[in-house]
C-alpha cells in the first residue's frame, strides 16, 4: 500500500528536507526510521523540499510498503523512534498512484517576524527579529498585489528547475499581534517556486521599512527579474503550515 | 543608581535563576555580563527565583551601579554580550530602596499544555505534551476555586522557606486554542509559593483527565496537605509572563 505521512519538524538542526551529502536531512531521518520499522527498502517522496532551517507543521511524504500494519497506526509506531524535532501528525492510506507533488490544491506558509525593541529568547528559532518598526499597513497593502495568477520570476532564486514561473496565490496578508509584537505574513497558493516565500517576505520587509511603496510590487512582478525584488529573508522565520489535496481530508 | 531590568529567558539550558554550584544559572550570567560591562562588583537581586527549565518573558532584577550610562540604554549595552537565550526587555532607574521582592502588586504565569494526538516539534521546549484529551471546561471550573485569598499549603513543595502560605489569586483560567490544540492555564496573584503554579497545573491536569471533580479543589485547599494535591507539572510548560509593581510603569 501507499501511505501518506503528515510530517511536522523543527528545521533548526537539519540541512533541509532533501537527502544531501553535507549534513543530516528530514528525508534521511524518515527513511532510516521507516527501514528500521518495516525491514523494507523504503524511500519517501516528499511534497515540499524545504530549505535548511525552515520549519513545518504539515509537510507531506508518501512511501510504499508491504506491511499490514493499519495505515493510521504507522504514525504512532514511527513516532516512538523519531527524534523530538521530527514527529508524524497523521498517517493514512492513499491510492497507489497518488504523488505528493501532483494534485496539490493549496499550500499555506507563514513567515514570522518579531518586531520589538529587543530580541525575545522564547521562540527565537521560529521568528526573524527586526527592531526597526515596520509599517504593517503598508506591508499588508503590498501583500494584496500578490493575490491572483502572476509570473513570479522576480520572486524566485535563479537556480530554479521549474518549467514555468507562473503561480496562483489565493490569499496573502500581513498582521501584527500587538500583544507580543509578532508580525505574521500568511500566504496560500497552488504552488511556490524555490525561495519564493522568503523573497516575498524579504520584499515585504523592505516595504515595511519604507524603502519603497506597496505599489512597487506590481512593477517588480512585471519586471520578471530577481534583481528587482528584496533580499531572501532568513529561513528560520518560515513555517510550512499545511498542504491540501483535492479529494483528501 | 539602582537599575531595574526586565529579563526574558528560555530556561531550557539553565539550572534556574539562582546561583548554585551544580550548573549555570540566569542570575550568574547576568552578574558576569554586568561586571564585564561596568567593571564594578555587581550582583543582581531577582524577583522570582524560577526553577530549572522554567521560562520568563518578564522576570525582574535590580542592581546598583556608579555608572553614568542612562538607565534606559543599559538594556542595549547588556544585550550585545548576553547569549541568545537571555535578553533584557527594558532597563530603568528606580528608587535606591526599591526591592524586587517587596511591593509586588501582581505576578502573572502561564502554563502551556499541548493536548493533541502527537507531540509537535515546534515549541516543544515551551509546552508540556499530553495526548489524553483533557476536559478543559472542568479544568476551567476547577481553576475558579483558586481565585481569592486562600492558604495554599497544599499547593506548595514541602521545603518552602515562606513565613506564610496564604496568597491572593486575582484570576485563574484555562482555555484551549482549538486551532493548535494548546491549553493555556493563566494565573495572576500577589505572590506564589515554591512550585505553586506547577502543582496547581498538575492538579488541574488530573481534573482534566477526569480523575476527580472540579469541586475537589475546595477540599484540597482546606486539607492544607501537599499529599492531597496533584503532582508537580514539568517545568518546561511554565512561563513567568510579567511582574507588576505599584507605582512603576
Amino acid at each position: 500500500m501507499r501511505v501518506l505521512l503528515t510530517v511536522a519538524y523543527d528545521g533548526t538542526d537539519y540541512c533541509g528536507w532533501q537527502v544531501q551529502p553535507n549534513g543530516i536531512t528530514i528525508e534521511e531521518v524518515l527513511n532510516t526510521n521507516l527501514v528500521r520499522l518495516f525491514h523494507e527498502d523504503i524511500k519517501v517522496i516528499g511534497a515540499s523540499r524545504t530549505d535548511s532551517g525552515v520549519h513545518a507543521l504539515g509537510n507531506v511524504a508518501v512511501f510504499d510498503t508491504n506491511s499490514r500494519m493499519p495505515a493510521e497506526k504507522i504514525a504512532y509506531a514511527l513516532n516512538v523512534s523519531l527524534p523530538e524535532d521530527i514527529k508524524i501528525q497523521k498517517s493514512m492510506e492513499v491510492k497507489k498512484d497518488f504523488h505528493p507533488r501532483h494534485g496539490v490544491s493549496r499550500k499555506t506558509y507563514e513567515y514570522r517576524i518579531r518586531n520589538t525593541s529587543f530580541p525575545m529568547p522564547i521562540n527565537r528559532f521560529y521568528e526573524h527579529f527586526i527592531y526597526v518598526p515596520l509599517n504593517v499597513e503598508a506591508m499588508n497593502r503590498a501583500a494584496s498585489f500578490f493575490i491572483g495568477l502572476h509570473d513570479f520570476k522576480s520572486f524566485c532564486s535563479i537556480h530554479t528547475g521549474a518549467l514555468t514561473t507562473v503561480r496562483t496565490i489565493f490569499s496573502c496578508s500581513v498582521q501584527k499581534d500587538e500583544e507580543d509584537g509578532v508580525i505574521r505574513i500568511q500566504i496560500c497558493g497552488n504552488g511556490f517556486l524555490y525561495n519564493m516565500v522568503r523573497i516575498i517576505a524579504g520584499t515585504l520587509i523592505e516595504i515595511g521599512k519604507g524603502l519603497y511603496e506597496p505599489e512597487r510590487i506590481i512593477e517588480i512582478l512585471n519586471g520578471k527579474d530577481r534583481e528587482q525584488a528584496g533580499p531572501t529573508a532568513p529561513a528560520k522565520g518560515l513555517t510550512l503550515m499545511k498542504i491540501e489535496y483535492e479529494g483528501i481530508e
